[in-house]
């Protein structure tokens, strides 16, 4: 008998043929954004399905959970769990997966972005196109190498990151709530006296449920008008509104943010500033990476209903 | 009696300030450019000129040095000396200096502009400014980390860039035609033969003069349609026609591109690309560097009329 199972985010095309292939019925409702369009759309299948294909940013929340009584494992392509409700998911006995595999090209971005705002590589890239090299120089950038980098979130991301911050001839700060040892990079005793010691502050945290902000205006203040922010964490994370203000009045030097507060929309005042390179949420968006975790959420699921068991399972 | 200097390129405002505090006399004549619009304009003073303010680009021609008899020291900011007739000012016994300070930026540009070509940084900006994120997703990039990176000339920039690409969990290749010991990296026994192992080519090789292309269209063709090519050295070393050709058709699969080959003028059909990102030779274009580029220009001309030496003259 058919195994069926639930869609509510894209995937690799692979993942679908491969899963199809395989036997298994997959029914796609990613057109929805939020649980409550998920679960109507999927309620015509909700006592056959027993797996589900999640994302990074849809998570599984309870709602979800409730109206899928025969789901066994949530098998998510991204690390966020911000929006699933693992005590609900332990309590059911569903298994929550995730993929574990996109560290290096987060923390790619996050080099890239920082690099991208210092030396003002999308404005230059636009200078260029607009032909405006023949009229003059454009304003210079600043420095990447030899500065105070500060990473708030010292979890496999942030250690991804700070192995390649070593290459640039600077110093090392990190603020990370849960203490970490054997490092030798320098640990903060708060968030803000990171950024105060930060040249260029990496947003490296996870998102927890109901977690509220953790980089409000007083750290962006702290980190000042030369100072640089870069997020490749989430939008909700940041006091978006202050972070907006800061940099379009100079209060904050540049910024790279690959996430927002709701995205896909992106405060309209920032489209119009040239200190603050802009990326779509795309920091585990490459061909390799994509690849990696599209294997990861197959492997996850074809191993459950094969052999009993999980190939990444989430502690909890 | 006040020093008479000619200065044929920009400098930063605050070389100027100084040296004429200092008591020297100043004759601008950047708007020109080829060493016979510069000896024209310098021509009411030539007579009395002792030094030469001159640039990475600009250098100091053969016509110059016949046109300035009382020149003794021709203080270049840059390190570019393709344009310098060294015979000729030895044999005029003329001091030439660079600014041997801007090897880190550099190569911290080569960085960013390899990731944006692999991340596509600079179009995911355009395509969030756009507006174009609230209607799907930008296609895929690619990893940056993990990869087989080759260095074509392994000078001062070539190792500073070596030494930032540790961090990134590759391979490092390297040709340089002048033998090198004591690296750990591997070294290549020709251009082609770099292009041909590698996924991203980074071109650091100084220009000299009088000498070709380096990177012609069968070191492209190595590198070929999954290829990234990143040239922060001279536009003239690469075969620009067959580089646009070929980034046009698929031959190649990215570029990240600070310098071209009659720059400012850079190709037409390059401004449409999405696989390339376009930077106006702004590798060494940042506050920091342009300060110290700036302090070291005014201590060679400082120190040479006030105590007969230059501090970063070149061995000619």
């Amino acid at each position: 008998m058919a195994i069926h199972l639930g869609a509510i985010s894209n995937q690799q095309p692979f993942v679908f043929e491969e899963l199809e292939r395989r036997g298994f019925v997959v029914h796609k409702v990613s057109q929805g954004r939020s649980w409550q369009d998920w679960a109507r759309d999927l309620a015509p299948y909700a006592g056959e399905i027993r797996g589900l294909l999640s994302g990074g940013m849809t998570g599984l929340p309870k709602g979800l959970i409730d109206a899928l009584p025969k789901l066994e494992i949530c098998a998510i392509n991204g690390v966020g769990l911000e929006t699933t409700d693992l005590p609900a998911a332990k309590a059911r006995g569903i298994v929550v997966t995730t993929t574990p595999v996109l560290f290096d090209d987060v923390a790619d971005l996050a080099i890239a972005l920082g690099m991208a705002a210092c030396r003002r590589i999308a404005e230059a890239d636009r200078y260029v196109r607009a032909g405006k090299w023949l009229q003059g120089r454009m304003p210079l950038g600043r420095s990447f190498w030899g500065k105070r980098y500060g990473i708030l979130g010292l979890g496999r991301i942030g250690q991804a990151l700070a192995r390649r911050l070593e290459g640039f001839g600077g110093t090392i700060g990190y603020y990370d709530p849960q203490p970490k040892t054997g490092l030798s990079w320098r640990a903060c005793a708060s968030a803000v006296e990171l950024a105060r010691a930060s040249d260029i502050l990496f947003l490296c945290a996870a998102g927890s449920p109901g977690g509220g902000v953790i980089v409000g205006r007083d750290l962006l203040e702290a980190l000042g008008p030369c100072g640089v922010f870069v997020n490749i964490a989430r939008g909700w994370l940041v006091d978006e509104p202050a972070l907006v203000e800061l940099l379009a009045t100079g209060g904050l030097g540049a910024a790279g943010l690959d996430v927002f507060a709701d995205e896909p929309t992106v405060p309209e005042r920032l489209l119009g500033l040239d200190n603050v390179v802009l990326t779509p949420h795309i920091a585990s968006s490459t061909e390799e990476c994509m690849r990696r975790m599209g294997e990861c959420v197959l492997a996850n699921l074809v191993t459950w209903f094969s052999e009993g068991r999980a190939v990444t399972p989430v502690a909890n």
